[in-house]
């Protein structure tokens, strides 16, 4: 075993890496007919094996303001949802609850504006309660559980341990902590940073 | 000795309460004659004494965006600063680093605009460390030092630790902790939320 791959599987075991969403869409496949006149057009791949970043973008109007140009994210999902950080809410003039994605129950709602059409949400606006995506290799090397809650010491400029975090674990996911930018500013993070979920 | 003065003693020696500071702005006096032809005048005092929102306002004009009516407080300073949060910098397109307020050696700078005048600052962006301002009697009585590095736990919405937070001991000071909008969203921080310093 060379050393770099040495290196790799002892931190492989202690740290995970963290990554920033930022704002974003999911729509089903009426909804892109709608927005976009056909369904959405992959423009790269993203760390979740099979999603990706669409090339087809919308603008999200709430109450008090909008945001253009926000990416959607594929393939279609069976309900829509918007995600947003606390920040993009004040400006939108909607508070999202803090949620895990597909949780959208009751939530509020935006409108969406495509080059097509305009779709009006009902519900979907949520900010994405702070996770860890993970294998199952991974989980049973951590030793955590689907759902289940820890905290996470972040390596970063301005350090922080992230209480409620969410460990999400499916086959096919690959492991990396998602946090919204707010998070993300709030620890300083930059591209690469890692975490450590504590004991 | 009341029930009400009893928990409140107990709580002061236990918990700190949080404050989330939005961008803002301080000045010179002379900038102040520049941006609005005369000096700052007070609106209401801030939760540190002798400290002011003024009725003036400002435009913070970066290379890539700018934030009108940004708040400008008072009393004048020796030297302007313009504290934002890392999610504003990436509207304005700077980048500030994290100090303490009264250190911006080599930060970037900015452009102010007021109704008489433009003043071109050549430092002086930063996002402000996350910090805790006490009276000496709530240092003593929480057993900490001016300048000591503190963490802090957050008992809000989404709870967090946050490391390297500043104590600044002064008897001028109200005790509070100061957080930028970053990181109040980050934890989910709402008026009146409160911190506990852990051993």
């Amino acid at each position: 075993m060379e050393l770099d791959e040495l290196t790799r599987r002892v931190f492989s075991r202690i740290f995970v890496e963290l990554e920033a969403s930022g704002r974003h869409v999911h729509v089903t496949k009426e909804q892109a007919q709608i927005l976009f006149g056909h369904g959405l057009t992959p423009n790269r791949p993203l760390s979740q094996p099979g999603q990706y970043l669409a090339n087809e973008r919308v603008t999200v109007m709430g109450p008090k303001g909008e945001f253009r140009k926000v990416a959607v994210l594929g393939p279609e999902r069976k309900e829509a949802q918007v995600e947003i950080s606390l920040t993009d809410g004040r400006t939108l003039g909607i508070q999202p609850p803090v949620r895990l994605s597909g949780s959208v129950k009751d939530s509020p709602g935006a409108t969406l504006v495509g080059p097509c059409g305009v779709v009006k949400l009902e519900q979907g606006v949520i900010a994405a309660q702070r996770h860890i995506h993970m294998t199952p290799n991974d989980a049973a090397r951590f030793g955590v559980k689907d759902k289940q809650v820890v905290r996470l010491h972040t390596y970063t400029d301005r350090p922080v341990v992230f209480e409620d975090v969410v460990v999400r674990v499916n086959p096919d996911f690959d492991t990396f902590v998602h946090l919204d930018y707010d998070e993300a500013n709030a620890c300083g993070f930059r591209a690469g940073d890692l975490g450590r979920i504590l004991p």
